[in-house]
């Protein structure tokens, strides 16, 4: 089902190539000030062609509010309804790829689980859906800022090398013909203890639901992390003390969270994106029939998805907070 | 809340120190030939007091059945009602630790979040916990077997070394009044394709969102994970080929999962757990008047906590897995 | 919440006032066809402003669907999203009603659950918003036709006179600036037997909640209904006989439901609209500073809300039936 | 599925004839301070075995709860796992059942939709599941009463005959080895401003899916109900007045309930109840293969199951009061 969060959800709809992708936000409070320029802001740091290192695709990526929010730019409490015009859809670029399987794309899977493809995959396994996700944070945004939460994430590192080298290392892949993967981080600062919950719904737990459910993304880590698992017990500890007044941890291996729950400390954490499997190379594969066969991505693609993948990253901790944060509330 | 799944559900109730523990399985078919006897295993390999290397408290951990299956041991399709009796509960243990906040522990969080900490903490975020998931993936195996599906999971690396160490590595922990981290990998195999969402409900997001739910688990990866971040498109590709009339992989660095679904080769995952925060040495802390002080804990404790976390990952990896295949068959 | 329904899901959006309503219809099967033509018909049914008997409100209600459906008309099984553009809103009908509450109206209620009342309730409240449930169902529709089944409704009484009075009568509040309360029937035939689930989701609990989600509804019987209080057992008794190699009933007092669950025969129910609370009279009331004064409502008003109740109640019972017969399909 | 709820959930298991019957509570804050006493008045209250007028089934209807309840009796926050041991089951009064459909009994049906029958009917479909329902109930009321709302429910009327003659008009059934219909009403008092939500969820829609849930329920209705599908909007209107510093109506032909939402006065509710279909007659019917035979229930039942209904209209009517109370606090 295409519906994200439990008290504030996200229900998405839309095809790449179709007339409109969009969503509801359901559950925002009502007296929220909606800023359209920070909705701007957001859109243009995920919008494709936006330089030489991403896709070509023009879109405008202007976002339509319809519903719940007032003359002054207020949430009403009701629900927000809001569309992006696709704009710059070839469906034609992808015409050749109709009866053989990408290697690590959809196309396999979903004729498998489906018994089509081209719709249901060309359309929504896009990473234009992923548009909708970053709208909807945007518009969510100012409820964190409002209680003094922020949400922050950058590129850590490129094809294993940090992230000060992107653009080098982005060119030669994509000069190459290839493309790399990358990790993205993602910090959030501010966020008051005591959000999470302690058995399934973990706050960790729903942030790793958040980022496995970005296409591409391979792995998921708070705090230490994998790291964690070659440590002792006496060194991953973060040693409670007082600081203004207030009881906190002189380190954060917990990266912000003990028992699933936040402890008041930045809530830090890693996500890894593997190399887009869209290369300019052909591949060997098989097709419908299952016939051998090569294969090569024409369309305008990414050589880093982990660059555009940074506002969804973003995108995804700041639905995940929000939700978790109006849950809360009612205990 | 207490609930896990969607079509598959457990619900979960009872604490570490009350008479009982159990929980409620709805949406299981009509049909399945419960394994009291792997239930019976199952329980084993996550129960305490089994070795020198885990926890010496003694449950019995027997599982009682009350509803949902058959005289003959099938189930009806109505939910599966069960308790697991507590035998071996010594709150007094826990006394010293009332008005102090053990470093890593959920013991502040529980406090900032509930205002009260030691029914909900040492009840509910006790690893005790685990042992209903446990009987609950052992009661709903059989649907996976008969489907030719099985989950195994296993010790991978215990404090940064391989698990043929484990033995040494986890004694000279315990005697150094320490303990230490490990990582369990997990692999599904007979999974067939189709099985996963394409947006949210992916079926990593839903597998890191189970793993992540278990205690001290602070990271997710699938296929090649982490790793993937720093290879080339070109190296990550897995090769469409045809084995036996089926199209399968050369390579499996997708780890079995293709935009979120299942592509029919073994789904491949690892888990990192982090090393207990329960040592037996004294650590610095804060109580609940803000007064430095220092606490040890001097319950029964695990060394690893990844060693009896091998069957709660298989357990989780049971559960999600059986809804998702449910969801699968409506559609 | 604005999610309808659990397998097959509407969520709504949509203020009477602002540009659009419109909602995402998710769990629709692929390969249905769509049928544009029965869109308009039933939106048409429902339209205010198409005769002397409604209110004047004059929406064009087209439907523009967005995505989920093909070039050629069929369903892709990826979410339906859909507006309907706001054409006709007058929003200074109501200035003189922001202070004052309206007898029977929500403008009391909504004052005390939001603290604000005119965007939330003269938004979401008004009946306008019942035109995506419309939209939504004459979108389903074919799911159920493909299937051998219908839902009709119709008018059955007005101001307690039967529905061929029902012109007289409603021209006769009409001109006393009156209104009048009226009863709808709805039929469902052809639905097979197995529909429903045993303990909450009956299916005449799903079509009760659904019903009563209607505004101005006020009750809801099926079968012989509050009739059936009054009768014995052996009265009541719906004996079964074969009929065409098919095991039916020779009465229908059960109304086409047992134990939660469909029987093959017709599926027949009633509902009772009260008469609309909007009436050209002064009414006494207070004001939001408890005064006590007059108040009249001038906006455009149906004088019996039950007439455009019937293609309400239609589509309400399409959605509900729709939603448990996928849900069935799992089973 | 077996769960009822959004915030509140109460999840149940168990059939009949089983070992025991329960459910897990979640949701319920911590600090309410659970009356056992009540708790076996409640049970009391709906227990078979209690007069001639009922079932002579002789349930002891034990509750035991085995999680969420501190030694001195207050929630904790946790779920509540509770058991109600059968003890009086005997499965042997219908083996004459098994190949033939009693008519409005739920035989035919769950047979069509399960394909099998006893367990999965003679189990679940069973009055005695109830039982968790009215358990489930007495524990969250003080809950209720702690902000001064209570939930009572009466019969009201027997075979369309006054309750006062009830004594009579079920004995005369009796003795005819028929059965009888009858209504309950019921009234929610000091049930604040603003619970209920404003689309789908409404207050009425959410009370309606609870009753018409409970078994042998035909009908609901609120406020004036059906009657006020036969009056003008004149007669039917609520004047606003002032009271004590508080807006109230004059009259409540709204039940308590505009827009969805309560209006602070009493909820009002009425409920009907078919006879039940369990009667000392033969009655023609059909069996699995299709011949024509007939049937007599020969187990022991109640001649008006309105009478037992009581208590489980009051039941119903606390859980869905207390969820829909506790998703307005998160607002």
């Amino acid at each position: 089902m295409n519906t994200f969060g439990q008290t504030l959800t996200l229900t998405t709809f839309g095809e790449s190539h179709g007339p409109a992708i969009g969503g509801i936000i359901d559950g925002l409070p009502a007296g929220i000030a909606v800023d359209r320029q920070l909705v701007a802001v957001f859109m243009a740091r995920r919008r494709p062609g936006a330089s030489a290192l991403v896709s070509g695709r023009a879109e405008t990526d202007r976002v339509e509010i319809l519903s719940g929010i007032s003359d002054d730019g207020r949430s009403l409490g009701t629900p927000i309804g809001f569309i992006i015009p696709n704009t710059d859809s070839r469906p034609r670029d992808y015409d050749n790829l109709k009866d053989v399987f990408r290697p690590n794309h959809a196309d396999f899977t979903y004729q498998m689980k489906y018994g089509l493809r081209d719709h249901r995959g060309g359309g929504r396994a896009s990473a234009r859906e992923t548009a909708v996700r970053v709208a909807a944070a945007a518009i969510v945004y100012p409820l964190l800022l409002k209680e003094g939460i922020t949400v922050g994430a950058r590129l850590e590192t490129v094809g294993g090398r940090p992230a000060s080298e992107a653009e080098e290392v982005i060119k030669a892949a994509r000069e190459a013909g290839d493309s790399v993967g990358g990790t993205v981080s993602c910090t959030i600062t501010g966020l008051p203890p005591g959000i999470g919950e302690p058995i399934f719904d973990k706050l960790q737990a729903r942030l790793a639901y958040a980022m496995l459910g970005i296409p591409a993304v391979k792995g998921f880590e708070y705090g230490d992390g994998f790291a964690a698992s070659a440590m002792h017990g006496s060194e991953h500890a973060d040693i409670f003390t007082r600081e203004d007044g207030r009881t906190v941890t002189r380190t954060n291996h917990s990266g912000g969270i003990q028992g699933g729950i936040s402890n008041g400390m930045p809530v830090t954490m890693r996500v890894a994106f593997k190399p887009t499997p869209s290369i300019a190379r052909p591949l060997e594969t098989v097709d419908k029939e299952g016939n051998h066969t090569t294969v090569m991505t024409e369309g305008r693609h990414d050589p880093c998805v982990a660059l555009r993948g940074v506002p969804v990253v973003q995108a995804m901790a700041i639905l995940t907070v929000a939700d978790l944060l109006l849950q809360q509330r009612k205990q």
